[in-house]
């Protein structure tokens, strides 16, 4: 085991500690990327990674133990198809001092049947999520982590120019997506999304990306991000071809000030659900409270969307090196919508923008 | 609703009564795609389709609901960032006459967070997973559905023969690979995995594909599957390049064997687990069953891997329009690994192998 992993593994054990849990468990996925820096193949056999107050091992499916031990010495307790997990996952919990947990902290994001498997072994637990053991670690970046979402950042940022200096009346939203695909993948990143709404579609925050014409007088929100490396990128700026949609500037503005809002209120020590009020009480003294239908943010790792989120009900206490978004939105049905993202990491005298781009909307002459 | 989703919740319906249950739970994801043809947007915010006696609802993030309404006339029970999915899901469980439900049928790939809000919910109930209800719909393919998957599996074939004309020795794992991958999509299919395992490497039925350099002497695993449309395909060949290892031959014939077995074994209703003991006996009796470290086969549909799963312990029933692959393999540390993989429809008469490709080892000179 490598010292990066067993200062984790150490630091998780302090936090369990704190919380009173005796138990996690988690699954092939961004939580086991996080802390052991690999993930066995994922499917439908239970692959759990079990830790205790003193030991961790692996209930692994046979079929990828060998592949899986070219990248950790955890013990790894087995079980092939013919007799299925249940004897390997008793002898597991023996292992990790387990057997009679009662607090057990589930892997919100692993399958359903993964965490049933666990807590039906251990009739009369108790469960809760990594929030305030793992996932409360995996929020504070370090330099490293830093870097590569910054590299990342400045991927996207060109992605954006390559969007603004292609996009055309006349053009569809996946000839505008692909063009923004591509200027990733020539600087080897690969595209995770890409939402180009035009006109009425940008009023759906998830608009799927069609083959809707872009034409004068639409705003465009244009949501993207890429992979390089283990972190990605995520950024949203407007676009708007020839005359502006009535009311866009002002909009625009509004959204704009709500984005500075939460930016002043994000400071360490400030709870999360502040800086979502900071940007919801602009858009809603505005008179568009309504039209800001999601939170104001969310974390940003090996994950695209993890903690902390920056919602009106967080009790997160924002601390130096946690990376968000901050993206408020105004949606007017039938119109338009507008939302402007940055990707943010939080220091001691607030936030900085990893992102170079700044949130006025590209305009287009038609 | 069209037709299809509403036959299709008829026979979920009829299955759930059969199986005593009251609520079945759902989130976006195979399971889903399966039922209603489509489903939202997946990501952390909890969603999900409730289906109770009479009537279905989606508990749904506020977020998704305008860009999911474009594919379904389902009541939504939608929650907002700010208020949290509790008070929506206490509504949509009233919807749907589910409030007291007692035997909950849970998705059993979604995430652990979703399954548990669900089971929080209903204090006292128990919880199964599909594999009864839509699980068992799911199993029998219709005649569209059989021309899906015949027509990838024609794909396979044609990538695993470009395969066959280009492999070298001196070639990596990996750049055979991407040769698979550029034929797979030049019809338009994306790649979904492809397993080169060479010399040593083939002992890991899961080898993760690498820089290891093709050398005379090797026998190479050649697993590959891609998906175009709603559907995908999977098939394993072996190559052989020059001299086979010692002992290549009498293996290949077991395996070949054991596929034999359990073609003749396949038959309407005979459990899987009648399968897998046909192809499991040949080759333990062979000597090497210690070397078959997995199940016979799994299901393939909207998912790569579904049910039925073809394991000692399976109990599922066989039928008509099920679709599945026969997959033994034997295995040997530090030499070589052979498997032989077809999937096959099942009919009357047993089974139809979607293939056209020879199961014999593809043996280039050097």
């Amino acid at each position: 085991m490598d010292d990066a992993v067993r200062e984790r593994l150490q630091a998780l054990r302090a936090r369990m500690a704190q919380q009173g849990a005796d138990l996690l468990a988690i699954g092939p996925g961004a939580n086991m990327t996080w802390l052991l820096g690999f993930h066995p193949h994922p499917d439908e056999r239970p692959c759990l990674l079990l830790v205790g107050p003193q030991r961790e091992a692996f209930l692994m499916p046979a079929l990828n133990a060998e592949g899986s031990r070219q990248n950790t010495d955890i013990a790894f307790h087995t079980w092939d198809d013919a007799d299925g997990p249940d004897a390997a996952l008793a002898t597991a919990l023996d292992d990790v001092g387990a057997r009679d947990a009662k607090n057990v902290v589930v892997d919100e994001a692993m399958r359903a049947d993964f965490a049933l498997l666990v807590l039906d072994a251990l009739p009369g637990s108790k469960h809760s999520f990594t929030d305030a053991t793992l996932g409360a670690l995996r929020m504070r970046k370090g330099e490293e982590e830093y870097r590569a979402l910054k590299m990342n950042a400045g991927l996207a940022d060109e992605a954006m120019q390559a969007a603004f200096a292609a996009v055309r009346a006349g053009m569809t939203e996946i000839e505008l997506a692909d063009i923004i695909s591509e200027n990733f993948e020539s600087n080897g990143a690969k595209p995770l999304f890409r939402i180009v709404g035009a006109g009425a579609n940008g009023a759906f925050p998830h608009h799927q990306t069609g083959d809707t014409v872009i034409s004068p007088g639409d705003a465009l929100v244009v949501d993207i991000g890429a992979r390089k490396g283990t972190f990605s990128s995520d950024i949203t700026r407007m676009i708007v071809v020839g005359e502006p949609p009535e009311g866009y500037q002002e909009v625009h503005a509004i959204v704009e000030a709500a984005v500075g809002a939460a930016m002043q209120a994000a400071r360490p020590g400030v709870r999360a659900s502040k800086v979502d009020a900071a940007a919801r009480n602009v858009i809603t003294e505005a008179g568009y409270g309504e039209y800001f239908v999601h939170r104001t943010g969310h974390g940003m790792g090996v994950e695209g969307h993890e903690p902390p989120y920056i919602t009106s009900t967080s009790d997160v206490v924002l601390d130096t090196g946690m990376v968000f978004s901050i993206e408020p939105g105004i949606y007017l049905p039938g119109r338009f919508g507008i939302r402007l993202e940055d990707i943010v990491i939080l220091r001691e005298d607030g936030p900085e923008i990893l992102s170079g781009l700044s949130r006025d909307a590209h305009f287009v002459q038609v």
